[in-house]
C-alpha cells in the first residue's frame, strides 16, 4: 500500500492547506497558502487546483494516484457539494464547489465537511485507533464547535450532508444568541469565540489588557484566577450537557474533544464530566471502571482528548478518497466494520 | 411469504400482549393478559412463554415459523439482554431476560427496548414506508418519553443496545428534577405523565376534578381553556428543542411523533415547529416547500404524527425476528437499505 498516495485539502478562513499523502504511512509534502476569500470561491479554488495539479506533479512518480480528498467548513449539502453560508465566508453562500472543483480538475473529489474529516482522521489514526472503537462523536472546539460522527466506519453525512452539527445543539434554551438564528447553542459556550467574548465581558475595567485568546485566558486559570477558572467551568458544563445528549442519544464508545481549546482539557474536565454523570443515565450504566480505563475497553462509554491535534484536518482529507474507495480497509489503521446491529 | 410467520410479544406495565403474525400481512390472533409485575419477573417469563407456546401451537399448521421478537420497557443492555432498574417494575433491575426467555423457550429470542420495536414497525408499516424514508427517528410520548432510531433499514442500539434514550435529553438544564437523576428531561414535559402533573399544579383549587388524563386536559383546551392550552404549548416547545436537536445531530429525512399524547397533535404542533425553526439550522436548510410536503419528498425532512397508534409495538415485536433474518428485505414493505454513506 505503499506505493498509492492521495491528496488532501484543508479549507480554513485563514489558511488554505493542500498535502500529499503515502497511503497508510505518512504526509509527504505540504503546501499551504493564505486563503484569499475576499476573492471570492473561483478564485480560491484556482489556488486550490494549481496546488493540487503541483503535487500530483511531484509525488506521482513510482506512486500511484488514490484521489483527491476536500475539507471545507459547512454546513456543506450532500451529495450535491454546494456550501451554505458559512459564517466566515461573506458571498459563498450557494456555491457548488463539488461540480467547481471536479470541472477544474477533471476527476472526481471527495468532499466533506471539516468536522467531518477531522473525526474521520481521528477515527483511523487517533483516539480511535487506540480504543478500537467502532464508532465515534468528535467535538472540535475552535473559533467555532465542529461536529463529525464515524458509525461503524462510515462518516454520517445524514440525509443531506448535514449530519453532526451537534454545535448548535441547544444548551440553554433562553441562553446567548447565535449567529445561526438559535438560542444557547453549545458554541456560544465553549469555543474560542465564546471564551474570548466571556473574558472581554468580565475583564473590561478590571484588568488590562483583556485575554484575547482561549490560551490567555488558560494561562490566567492556571495562575488560580477565578473568572478564567469560572470561564472553563463554564465551557465544561455546556459541553457536559451537549455530551450527555449525545450519549443518549447516539450510546456510542467513544466521544472525542479536539480544537485549540480542549488544549485546556485539566481546566474544563471536572465540570464536563460532573454534567455528563448527572445527566446521562446511559453513561452512568456504561461508565468504565478504572480496570476498564486503564485497558480503554470498547464496551465502555469514553470520553477523552483528541490525539491528533491540529493535523487531523488534513489528515482526514487525505483518508477520504481511501476510505470511499474501500482501500483503507486493507490499512492496518482500520478497525472491523459490522453492519448496524 | 404468506406462509411464514412470527411470535411478536409487548411487554408493558400492565398488559402483556402476545400475537402471531403472518409475515407481510397481519396479525393473525392476540393474547392479552395482565403483566403480574408484583410476582417477580420469573412469574412474568412464564406467562409470556406459555402464551407463545399456545400461540405456536395454534397457527403452526401449514405455516413455517419464522421467530420470535419481544420488546420491552427499558433500559435494556444488549447484546446481553439485561434489564436495568425499569421505572414500574420494582425489583427487575438486572434481570436476565434475554437468558431467561431463551432458556426457557430452547430456541432463539429477538430483544429489543418497546421504543425501538414501536419505531421499527412505523419505519416498516407506518409513516417510513409512506414517505420512503430510509433512516427515521421515533419519540413515542405515552407514561414516559420512549425513543427509537432506525438508521438505513437498522434499529440503531448503539454500543450497549441504549441508543435512542433522547427521551431523557436535557431540555431545560434547571428544570423538572426527573426519576432518572437528571434535570429537565423531555420526558418531564411531553409525556402523559407530565401533563397530568403540569394539570395538578394549574387545577388544584381552581377547577374540580382536576383532569387526570391527556385526552381529558386535550378536550379542555379544545374548549378553549387557557392553562390547558398552555400546557400543551409547553410541551411543545419541549418537543421543539428536542427535536432541534436530534435533527442537527442526525440529519435524518423523517421525524415521528407516537404515542397517547400525540393524539393532541394540533394542540401542540405550532409551538414544536416554532422552536424547530428557529433552533436548527439543518432543519431550514432541508425544510420541504409545499409541493415536497404533498409529495412526501424523502430528500426532506419531515416531522410527522406515527401512522400506526397503539399497534406499533405489538407489530414491531413481530417483525424483529424478519429484519434480523433478512427476510424483512424481501417484504413489499421494504426500503432499499444502502450502507452508511
Amino acid at each position: 500500500m505503499t506505493d498509492r498516495y492521495t491528496i488532501g485539502v484543508d479549507l480554513g478562513g485563514t489558511n488554505l492547506r493542500v498535502a500529499a499523502y503515502a497511503a497508510g504511512n505518512s504526509l509527504l509534502e505540504t503546501i499551504s497558502l493564505p486563503t484569499r476569500v475576499e476573492k471570492g470561491p473561483d478564485r480560491v479554488m484556482d489556488d486550490m487546483c494549481a496546488a493540487i495539479r503541483e503535487l500530483e506533479k511531484r509525488h506521482a512518480d513510482g506512486r500511484e494516484f488514490a484521489g483527491i480528498g476536500v475539507g471545507t467548513p459547512g454546513p456543506l449539502e450532500l451529495p450535491e457539494g454546494k456550501l451554505h453560508s458559512l459564517p466566515n465566508f461573506p458571498g459563498w453562500d450557494g456555491y457548488p464547489m463539488l461540480a467547481s472543483l471536479e470541472g477544474r480538475l477533471g476527476q472526481r473529489v471527495h468532499l466533506e465537511s471539516d468536522a467531518n474529516v477531522a473525526a474521520l482522521a481521528e477515527y483511523h489514526l487517533g483516539s480511535g485507533r487506540s480504543y478500537g472503537a467502532a464508532s465515534l462523536c468528535m467535538l472540535t472546539l475552535g473559533t467555532g464547535v465542529g461536529n463529525g460522527i464515524i458509525l461503524n466506519g462510515h462518516i454520517w453525512d445524514g440525509n443531506n450532508g448535514m449530519g453532526g452539527e451537534a454545535g448548535h445543539n441547544t444548551v440553554y434554551p433562553e441562553g446567548i444568541h447565535c449567529p445561526c438564528g438559535n438560542r444557547g447553542c453549545l458554541e456560544q459556550y465553549a469555543s474560542a469565540t465564546a471564551l474570548i467574548h466571556a473574558a472581554k465581558i468580565r475583564y473590561t475595567g478590571k484588568r488590562d489588557p483583556v485575554p484575547t485568546s482561549a490560551a490567555e485566558i488558560a494561562n490566567l486559570a492556571r495562575e488560580g484566577d477565578q473568572d478564567a477558572l469560572e470561564i472553563f467551568d463554564g465551557a465544561g458544563r455546556a459541553l457536559g450537557i451537549s455530551l450527555a445528549t449525545l450519549i443518549n442519544t447516539l450510546n456510542l464508545p467513544l466521544y472525542v474533544v479536539g480544537g485549540g481549546v480542549a488544549g485546556a482539557w485539566d481546566l474544563f474536565e471536572t465540570a464536563m464530566m460532573e454534567e455528563v454523570h448527572s445527566r446521562s443515565y446511559v453513561f452512568r450504566f456504561t461508565e468504565p471502571s478504572e480496570e476498564e480505563r486503564r485497558q480503554r475497553s470498547p464496551r465502555k462509554t469514553s470520553i477523552v482528548h483528541a490525539e491528533l491535534g491540529s493535523e487531523a484536518g488534513i489528515l482526514g482529507a487525505c483518508l477520504l478518497p481511501l476510505v470511499a474507495n474501500g482501500v483503507a480497509k486493507s490499512l492496518g489503521t482500520i478497525h472491523s466494520c459490522a453492519a448496524p446491529a
